[in-house]
């Protein structure tokens, strides 16, 4: 009885199960992907996984891409609720990064400090790109950050 | 009575302060002092913050660049323990960057098995720089990590 | 032994108690430090606590007013490293404004979605007032705060 | 079997789905929902959100104007139990929130101590609204709060 | 050498410390040391562990009683900050205060809803007593709390 | 075909919400239900929501009064196994008495030492009740509790 | 200077201190101690760790035979505050009971509850003896705990 | 669709459901069940809430008891993986030994090294029983458990 | 409505439990299973938990000697996302491995500086076996893990 | 004046600290010192940072071969308490041990239950060893431990 009352709406979460279906069943990747809907590879997936919000063009060009259904749309282009459940990642994979931040926090704050005074990298105002590098000791993963420096106020 | 039988050895921290002391006295930079014993920014504060192990010319370079005492050279090509108290560091600096694993680490992690296959990006095998770039809508930081690839095996 | 060796630094917190003396010995108020550096009263009870750094001049001023070691300037201009130990604060006067954190900061998202578009209100251009409000059932506390909106990038 | 014995009552949760959904289909906003039943944004959508009873009269409003079946309004009513998950919030807008209440928690303390003696400000008599105010070098938040001064007891 | 500049102030947890010395060297207890001053014994031990504020007379009236340095008094009165370090605290004897809290919350929180509407007791405007009863078959702890109600706002 | 060889049994859950069903239908309240079965409104609430082994003649008396189906009867009378998910609880009306815990836990503590000696207060041979006082000021709640002192063993 | 108004008080920690001194220069064990006072080995042991509050007459004897201070006696007899600090103990000898309770916990509840009805055994009102017991195949530690049953009260 | 394609195989947990309800509609005591199949009651009620692994008579014995269906003698003899959700217990019978752990664990530590040697008492090689023994104050529960001494090695 | 639009995957849970189904009905060993795809035991029973990625012909062979459905192998060759839920593991079998990384970490690490430098050991260029070893004191278990040195960089 | 009447023991710690002077002074390794005392180099590492006891004839052996004052010796035989802080170790050549445990964990319990049966790896009856060994892509860390296999006991 009580699904008879409670309208379900389409959610992210169902969003991205479509998404990672028709990718799989096109034979998709990501980067393909992000060139379809001329975007970088790394905002894609970001978005797709439910993490960014669509531009409206941006979204209409996916849902046309992948043959979803047209409410597809409006839920890409929802403000999302960035929510991780693990405080410390237990993915080897993601572990290495917060180690980076654990080992090296301190020193990206003080060079931070040292060239531009007291402030911070945005987190919001903010993009990054992944690369491979070719290194004949062994291919290098390079990823590059780049964010808008905010002074603090005094006031 | 103890402190007669119970030696005391110059710790890495002890050497630290040291470094942060001759520094401010002599007006240097982190940038300075790097290219004084010819190693990058980054690696330079990390080791002098007691993170890195430094190799046996770079820690004779620095002891008598800043006038330490000479036992602090053997100090600083200890190996360390890496240690951060903070589960989720408060710092607004650094927890920016906590907050891009938490939001951009599957991507990325999606993205090296994209490229790569199977495995993660080293955090030894491992290099970062931290730029100042000219913007005329505000300058921005560029963080640029260079670790090498990890697949892992199958046995 | 140890203490010929190593050099003991001014910090901020010996900075911060040679303030809360000197307010004490002077019957100053925060009010009344804040109107003599012409700065506002939260501001300057947060530098003063060591959660912000001062300009040169503001750090000057402070310690023209107040008496301090001529080294304490420099040391007020430093930037901080801001931790607080308590995830959750205990002190009942902090807890409450961690609970409408809990309880509206679903809300405050909401409405800065709907006001603004994808984006956050920033913590770093960001300022505040705590005001006494008469109010003829009981005084009321006013908390304003204004910071910068900053959509998110997508690249 | 176990269905037909265990009676199914509807929850705030359910209520909160069906204003979603009807606030999506009739393309309408927090702000425009919080004028057709005479209230403010803010307690508008943190009480559709479940955090807080709505009075009688306000319940029907709602129900009234969204076309919600009966039973909603009697459930809009029940006090609300106030549970988040999160003791550090993830989402960075609600996290900046957080922040602030760590960075100056200590200060709004200070302040409310110095201007009115040792007691708290109220969350409970309790109000907020969020406002776009613009600026040209970038519209601001502002958060305006006030809550009933509520000194401490000795006895 | 720090320690000529760093000034030393009295603390709350110094006046304690003299407080429970002088409570010893006089075979006092709390019940008497309250009525000496005029107040309950709750308050009395709660303020004089610091986690309350003097009105000015009462602390005057401790510091004559106790023999205490004048300095004491101006310390009692200052507004404490509220830390209790265990989550979960270990000692039996409060542990099980902390378990009926577990137990019986929602029944009080029910009550409440019930018998006033939709708030809570205060624990600011709140006052407590705790009782020997007699009993035959064991006597028994009455613990008396009595705080405001507070209606939640809507607004 | 899991469902066809795994019993079903009803649960404690399932009794409450029988419970609350019936209570909302014939719109009693827990004071009413509580004279029904002649017990405390408190240990009904409790007992109702499941934290509570019902004796037989009052599990039959409320099953009766309910119209609930007999198999509840015995349900209510088996020991409940008493969980609570959140170490802090988040509900403001709740964590009010765990903020009591902690700051007069150790209050509670000393007096029960000064006037019984070294043991506690049981929250097993406990009872508990729940009053509103009018007060011209503003009505007040009144939490009465009463347990048994249990000295320590020595042996 | 603070070191002149603030007065030291022999603590639990300092007389445990002076405990576990004189039992090693005497070449003392726990066993002979506990015969010295005549008491049982784990009461002993425990409350020489100041978690248990030695009656006069004990306090007296372990005093006179250890050849402690007179002051220690009266420090021996208060109330002790039971703290431990690691939720998890990490210690393998103290673990292994931890995972005892997380195993068999659940088992000891039933049988207390099919034995008893609803209710504990009392950790209060409460002794306890190790005992080693030779075993062929490997000697044996025996555990024997014995509490008071205590059955909830309903009311 | 899901279903079609993945096996549904009987779990511990499944099992244990089928026990408890069998139990109640025989009217059946754990000591009883015990008795059926000569084991322990601590036993039998660990191996049934899943914690142990039945050896292979009795998983059948128990089966044929009970009347269970022929697969679940096999799931009872899989080796569990034993988990507990709660670090700290919050039910009050159970944290009362989680307390008894915290307290006299470094007592118990002590008095095995004494008798031993450094070593522990093992948590596997063990047993455990649980009486009601008659007292005229109040019957008393005893827990008798019995672990293999096991010696660090030295290599 | 719901299932009829988002598509239902099969996932690497999905696999492992057709894995464990299949396996149990044909009666087969880790071993067994290892060796029909010729891989060790080790690795073969963490990819068939959905830890590890199949290579292309190790799926299919898998796949075939199961009688798995053929869209099981690409799931297979999957990349996996490690996650285990409980920072501090409660079965005893695996908390003893937790435990001697307590234990033994420091000393692992000391031993690699010392026969390698500053560096650590691979968990990803990594492989592992447990073995019986026969004892006439009693069988052991033998874990050998061989990783690959990894040295810290400076640049 | 507390210092006169508070003895002072030789510690755990202090005797660490004594070791690893000494053997910064005489240039000596883990495994140098392993063999004087013939024992293995792991052991010797963990019993002199305090985690074993001494055997009698090895303390002698160390502290004659290290010229430790006579003390130390029974010092060093004492059974520890072990101790970690981290509950998730920081240090990443630690961490990558503590990873091991979470991925592989599962998998060498299923591969202890099908080769032994129900039971565990002791942590006690434990030895380890930590190898370096050659390989042309890079040499490789063996460690190597073997724990006495323990039954679960049913009765």
């Amino acid at each position: 009885m009580k699904d008879s009352y409670v309208p379900e709406m389409m959610t992210k979460e169902d969003v991205t199960a479509m998404i990672l279906s028709a990718k799989k069943q096109a034979g998709l990747t990501w980067e393909g992907i992000a060139e379809t809907i001329d975007m970088s590879p790394v905002w894609t997936h970001s978005a797709c996984m439910g993490m960014q919000a669509f531009p409206k063009a941006k979204a209409e060009a996916l849902v046309a891409a992948l043959g979803l259904p047209q409410e597809a749309a409006s839920v890409l282009e929802e403000s999302p609720t960035k929510i991780w459940e693990q405080t410390v990642p237990t993915d080897p994979c993601i572990y290495r990064l917060y180690e980076i931040v654990g080992v090296y926090g301190p020193t990206i704050k003080a060079l931070i400090h040292e060239k531009f005074g007291d402030g911070i990298m945005s987190a919001i105002d903010f993009d990054m790109s992944v690369v491979r590098v070719p290194n004949e000791k062994g291919d290098r993963v390079k990823i590059e950050m780049s964010g808008k420096y905010l002074g603090y106020n005094s006031w």
